[in-house]
């Protein structure tokens, strides 16, 4: 047994308890507070566990998109949540978490730096199945938070119908089924106002 | 399409967004507040992925592992967190818990009831490697915890070296690596006076 090897994971360990402390734009369904990602992150692979039947193509690797679910947000550590409809800051949001990433997977045994670079790097291009639904679920959860909190975090960033539509229809790519249902919270949500 | 399937589902994903809102005895490693169980579940799920390599059976099943750590705090929404040294709190604990599964398991269609069911029941019990390995880093983490915040929770609960042992030694039947290491852990807060 390698001790430098179990160090570097457990230093890797420590420094991703920083996720606790990154705050989103989405509210808890009971308002008290903002979300933070790695609740998030567990919400999210929840409910990849939960919609595994709506997913079109049915051979997949369940594991595969639950690891993609839990590392994926690691790089805003460094990089911050960028709201989704912020357009400024989507402009440099990529290098900063590319810069992000170097960093912290760069604390790993190299093995799992590489390997953790390839599941950031498959749910970012969105080619393969796994990172589909694990971008569909994704966009799914704040989808629902918005809803179930009469549009608090879209009101305060004046969130039009159309972008809402736009940013997710990708939805759809990998559930048509769960496409629909989101559709209807966003359309409902222009109807009782939580839209622009 | 079943849309009062989807609805019990979408109603479950909505409820348990309450596991944000249960509060740990453990305190974040920057010690700012108290862990959530739903960032808990998200980081020990992290700690199976990163850990894969010192499990002695190497054939055990990865999304199994995630799933049942994902889910299986659910139940204190309900129960609420027990602190694993109160000895009074834990005396009912399993009723309690057990309550909460039926309540909560209950929300979801009849298929995925059984599912959550079978997945909590299995690591309750601790007969699988599955379930083994996953209590393994249910019970590291907050060590970890505990020994980056100077034994915070320990000392507000007057908990003991030899109460920690005993409570986490099962850490060996999944990886005695890990084991040795948290016995480090647990020796060195001894000597720091993290514990009594």
């Amino acid at each position: 047994m390698d001790i430098n090897r179990l160090q570097k994971q457990v230093d890797f360990i420590i420094e991703i308890d920083k996720l606790k402390d990154v705050y989103r734009q989405t509210f808890l369904i009971n308002g008290k507070r903002n979300e933070n990602d790695a609740e998030h992150s567990w919400h999210i692979a929840m409910i990849a566990i939960l919609f595994q039947e709506y997913i079109t193509d049915r051979s997949f690797d369940m594991a595969r998109v639950l690891k993609m679910l839990l590392i994926h947000d690691l790089v805003e550590i460094d990089a911050g949540d960028t709201f989704a409809y912020d357009v400024e800051g989507n402009k440099d949001k990529k290098i900063r978490e590319q810069a992000a990433a170097e960093r912290l997977f760069g604390m790993l045994p190299s093995d799992q730096r590489d390997e953790f670079f390839e599941l950031w790097n498959e749910f970012e291009k969105q080619i393969t199945i796994e990172s589909k639904i694990a971008r569909a679920v994704d966009c799914f959860q704040p989808i629902l938070h918005n809803y179930k909190t009469e549009g608090r975090a879209w009101k305060h960033h004046h969130v039009t119908h159309s972008q809402v539509i736009k940013r997710n229809k990708h939805i759809a790519d990998a559930s048509p089924v769960l496409w629909k249902y989101a559709k209807n919270m966003i359309d409902d949500a222009l109807a009782k106002g939580y839209l622009e």
